[in-house]
């Protein structure tokens, strides 16, 4: 950990230590490649698979970093926190492992399929508005009457040094990487990989994906400061939430480019993964796909990696069915 | 190969030779595993994921075995079959990769996205009805019309060899197998099995699992000889054809039980999988999974081997969504 005009922010030794410490926890996902998606994007893809991860998303990582890291006295009194579903899902399932309290707030317009999961695991859940700023004012109430550490879904040390350690995989898994690309809500798993690659592979372009409707931080990354957008809408559920300080640090100083893709765009991306890779994955890891098939030039003949990020799906509301 | 009775019966040196022909042309496809479908049914189930297969499902197998061993005077002809879909789209592709004409016959109800990608490898369908006595009597006039070698999806020893590459990478994949379980519908898959494993681990139990509703080969196993149904109804729609002379001899010989599963296990199954495998299956795939979760006694404490057969899905008519 170092200190950045007064943020404590993490450094390539606590992705280190926080692969060591959550590896008893997590897959070392696999790679899958795709003759079609390779020759119709004309670049080699490297898909990371954390739709396979434990409890489904890659949120996994910096839940149990920060879950196992935690003293015995602090661990008693559990965690807490505020997601959009893939984070408290995965607080949840770490917090289970611990035998600790898991306390959840998160949005009463979450999928079914997401809530019943946090149960499932153990998440206690309190209900709030879709908004940031409701999210945030219940969650303060929680926290209050309970005592539970706040682990924030990204804007977390611990938090951002779990999510490196999938790029860190990903490295050992491919060689001769040009470029990663991951999708960008918060910022969490791109701040772990600037992290990441920025020690290890600092040659290596780090692009993030995110969808027009919600582009605060393609806004923000051309703007040089953070741009927040309260309750913007769109299919990718999970890229909803704006920078932080934190993850602002890894995106001003490291991010290649930034790049969007529409609605259409992230669901068609999203069904011809499912229909020729034959792989579950969210709305949201489809954004990556999407802005790699619109810009064939910035990705042509480049060896890319792909971070699939979550497949927690509600299978009875796919957004390419009418409903 | 032997002869048995007047058949020609493939042998594992043919599965050994139908390998070394077909492994530039095929994936060795992943095993995995789910802490979640373990522990439901007490037993270490290993997942081959033959869905990622090329063409999406284990069938390019023996499509392959059969083109390539084609001898150029009879290849420059053609290939020719009739299929329920999965073997249409696999001989397909194995023609296209040899570069010669592939004629297909198959039922005007087949899912819209299985014609569409027959056409995309570049096969040529001539449409029948959905009894199995119509299929046959189009693909005769193609047949004549075309001169096309005619490879049948199951009945065909070349087909049988190719399909045993399966369960040969199966077994270097996975250390102490107990049993193996495929779907069985005309019996490629499960006949496959039989002659790897009778050879090279004779101790291995070989299940079939076959819908309730379309239920042939249980019938014929318990009888005695085929019984054959004509255009049966199920979800699996890769499971509709009956048991021939070739599959029988196997199934016949080496199978230790068939077990059957309702329509609505069927599809539990199947969208389970999807959401804590994060895999995109075919119904018909998911009959082993409901036999495995239906049958605890047979399974529990058991290491089973279970062959995801293939992942084409019309994925705009999925079987849980009310239409």
């Amino acid at each position: 950990m170092k200190d950045i005009a007064g943020l404590d922010i993490p450094t390539y030794d606590d992705v280190v230590a926080a692969h060591e410490r959550i590896r008893p926890y997590i897959h070392n996902t696999p790679v899958l490649t795709s003759t079609t998606f390779d020759e119709m994007s004309g670049a080699s893809l490297f898909f990371k698979c954390e739709n396979f991860q434990k409890a489904g998303a890659f949120k996994v990582r910096g839940a149990c970093n920060a879950v196992f890291g935690l003293s015995d006295e602090q661990a008693a009194r559990g965690v807490a926190t505020h997601s959009s579903g893939n984070h408290a899902l995965s607080l949840s399932y770490a917090a289970g492992r611990r035998g600790i309290p898991c306390h959840v707030v998160m949005p009463g317009t979450a999928p079914e399929a997401k809530k019943a999961a946090v149960r499932g695991y153990g998440g206690q859940i309190t209900e709030c508005e879709a908004s940031t700023t409701s999210r945030e004012a219940v969650f303060a109430e929680v926290q209050e009457a309970t005592g539970a550490d706040f682990v924030h879904p990204y804007n977390d040390p611990r938090v951002i040094a779990g999510q490196g350690t999938c790029s860190r995989e990903l490295m050992e898994q491919v060689e001769g990487l040009d470029a990663v690309i991951a999708p960008i809500g918060g910022g969490g798993m791109v701040s772990g990989t600037c992290l990441t690659l920025s020690e290890i592979a600092p040659h290596v372009e780090i692009y993030a994906a995110e969808p027009e409707q919600a582009d605060d931080a393609f806004r923000s990354f051309r703007a040089g400061h953070i741009i927040a957008d309260d309750a913007p809408q769109t299919v990718a559920d999970g890229l909803k939430v704006p920078l932080k300080e934190r993850t602002w640090h890894f995106v001003s100083s490291y991010v290649t480019d930034i790049l969007t893709a529409s609605e259409d765009e992230i669901v068609d991306a999203m069904k011809l993964t499912w229909a020729r890779m034959k792989i579950v994955m969210e709305p949201s890891c489809a954004v990556p796909l999407a802005v790699i098939l619109k810009n064939p030039d910035v990705f042509r003949g480049k060896r890319v990696g792909v971070i699939v990020t979550g497949g927690n799906v509600d299978l009875d509301k796919l957004p390419w069915m009418k409903s």
